[in-house]
């Protein structure tokens, strides 16, 4: 398992969002509330948008509370739309490219979770992966084929549906190597532009996920609280968990379900998988 | 802090030792329980004696728990002496350079605590570190500083006299920058042959140190439980929590005192710093 | 490209291996001759049986060259069966799961060369890979996929013919893809009995191999040399390039064939690739 | 010894500087030219000047010929100041501490060279170091030493004479130890505006150190060349070794001198070590 934390509204320093909260995600990789284990050591990652077409990622294989790399790097990057990850090995090696996020053009995607049995199931899922993809691979997380997966079934053109397919896909094929539940997901996936974030796995009861609440809504909510002075009104936080106590400020995303986060309105629609022959 | 574990016994192999025990250093780097906190991931390393004139050392700046290094390395060393360490860092960097047991000739040293305001001691205590031993220094931790004066104050001849008069000291340096409680210690050294282990700080309340009852003893105990047949009757475990919950197998060091074990008698004494001029 | 060394004889420490020689391979790290570049510096391994069942391996993403670790383990192992490798990456990542050598049960494999356009072939060549050695697969090179496909046609029970199967079978995809010549490698593989050595490229042009001459021959050749009194009498060393100049020392693998050391008599033949379907 | 780069102009994108050219500092980690060997594996670093008040690092103990995350580095980076630095050790630990350049407040230091018998000297070089500066020495080079006896000297208020009672102080200092010639060094430091280059050595033969040709000058040689276009008219760079062959590109810096390039005139001095005692 693992954290992560996605960040979309005005550019912001990537210091303050990994830093500063009272229980940031550099803060989670020592101390984790919401998991059942407190570290999550085994590597690290972020990636951003800016200028350039595709995105920048900087990942490491060490812990990320003592990076010091990581502290020079986000006092340096201002950025509208912010990933950041902190890895606990389900058993693959502890290696930079088993770190998320992963990245695949102008896409990024990050999860907290497993396959379960991956092992049993992983060449069947890797041969499903469209050809032209395949060789793109390049670490051993089921994380990694998941989201290759999802490229395969049309991430590009319709998020929710090839992650609905992939999931559909998975769950038959470890129904069929006698693994029971075989999907655990909190998956975060975006363009530069939204972000989608999915919450479901088969045995559904899945790690927790969180969404800030509108910080209109909490500047009346606390109209003296100076620091949400410094948040634009578009900032908009998916989280495992949430940053800080401020009461209000965090909504669980609701199990079995994805949600979009980009420019006009969000949306929080059931998720559900889509079997593979249909 | 950080947690460690001394053993000198029969030759037995480095895996039995750092991997089988239930609550073995390897779990304590993820599991601590006697820290006040559980993480132990600013990397590892052990030292163990054998053939050559010195002991060999492996370490690394990773968390230990995930090492397949360590793993395949612990299966091939077998030994009669054995220092394993696990490190969370106060302050300095994760480098291999900065994890212990340090080495000076036939001599390892370990350490789990700290010296309160080493930044404004750290001057003062490396000028008194002797000429012919200033360079060996290579890290820049408070533990390795306290080595090498124990070393200039004639760790080769006396342990307990050079530490006590080591820690003597730094007090009295500590004292003059304006630090009340200047060394917090639990120690283990040796030299091949014997384990010297300190449990001492200046505000009289030290991390936990335990060592392990009597083989013979604890068979009378327990005649029927096998595990215990596997051990030599000379084992000896010095930690700095037990390594599984067997009542009546580990003892506590009592606070401020000093002990070896060797062959023949073992003994504990009351440790007792001695002031810089006297 | 990269270098690699291969130790058959009695139980010798690594470090005389590793450290001792002229031209050393972690000489060769940093000053390799006949190469076309200098310089291996992404990444080691040393393999070597013991006492264990299987090998162990110390392998490491850093230079060999300044690794500290690698010292101090080589002056612990003494083995009568060392393989040591030297990385200069083709293209996938640094990382120490794409190290030499590596390890299958009782079998071990390093290369020098590499599948040319691999990452088109991959796809075919990790789908030919047996079900149920698949997710063995842990890295991204070119060399593990060249291992698991020699065992999935047999490597455990008939070396020669296993890996000959394999190149004809990865040229034969190599044409399909337009790639005039698939294969470029120098390959040792063992057993922990038994070291299998190939020189073969597609292009009939492949990087040096040699291997010593009978120590016995060595002493007659040089009755002064006192070195050669410390080489046992079954010594035999197979390398990419000579660890010293020694004339009459070093003997060129022909272009085009495999060999084997082993108890009793060694034995030189051509190499033929088998293609796919025969 | 090692390589550097130093770059001073309009801001501009490190990937630039640190990629394109022909024979580029990273290049230069695998091909050096004008060192006597070629290879600076032993890790690697970078600075620059930007919004920040001080300037932000990147370093790694990693080669830097196939560091994936200096690449996405590099391309997120736009700065009007910029270091880089190779690392071959002349025998201190590999390890991020190590590595240039060095930073103090809005301070840069790099170099190239060595202290000889910087063992021998160095208690004596550290004791010299101002006490309120000595704990934040973090490692243990010669460089880094040799930095903080600078500011020790007032390297904050007159760089060049800074720069000459240090190395006159270890000069000294090395006399008295034995060591004939004690100081080989190129240097580059910055405050963030200018930029104070050293060329010197005891020996009176120091590494290259070449210095750009003005931009103006080199458009006038070269009218048809665009890339002279992409180049700001305040285009400074001073180099180990050339980046690329253009006739006329590049000037030597003169054996034994110093100069500084900044707003308005630049210009070159004798260097003259100033003894300790004057």
């Amino acid at each position: 398992m693992c954290r992560w934390m996605a960040y979309s509204g005005e550019p912001i320093l990537a210091e303050e969002l990994l830093f500063r909260p009272t229980h940031s995600i550099i803060d989670q990789s020592l101390h984790a509330k919401l998991q059942g284990y407190t570290t999550n050591g085994d590597g690290f990652g972020i990636g951003w948008y800016g200028d350039s077409p595709t995105p920048a990622v900087y990942k490491s294989s060490h812990p990320a509370w003592n990076d010091r790399d990581l502290h020079e790097i986000a006092g340096q990057i201002r950025t509208p739309l912010l990933f950041a990850h902190i890895r606990a090995s389900s058993g693959t090696p502890v290696q930079r490219s088993n770190c998320h996020p992963f990245r695949y053009g102008r896409w990024l995607w990050m999860h907290n979770g497993s396959l379960a049995g991956f092992q049993k199931m992983k060449r069947d899922l890797m041969m499903e992966v469209d050809p032209s993809l395949f060789a793109n691979i390049e670490g051993s997380t089921d994380t990694e084929t998941l989201f290759f997966l999802a490229l395969t079934y049309g991430l590009e053109e319709d998020p929710p549906n090839a992650v609905a397919r992939a999931v559909g896909f998975i769950e038959e094929v470890g129904h069929r190597h006698g693994i029971e539940y075989p999907v655990h997901m909190t998956v975060a996936t975006s363009d530069g532009e939204s972000i989608w974030a999915f919450r479901y796995s088969s045995e559904k009861s899945t790690s927790s996920l969180y969404f800030s609440t509108d910080v209109a809504q909490l500047q009346q909510l606390y109209p003296d609280l100076e620091m949400l002075n410094k948040l634009g009104a578009e900032t908009r936080l998916i989280v495992s968990e949430p940053l800080g106590d401020l009461p209000g400020a965090w909504n669980e995303v609701p199990e079995g379900s994805w949600g979009v986060v980009r420019p006009g309105e969000d949306e929080i629609q059931p998720f559900l998988p889509v079997a593979a022959k249909s």
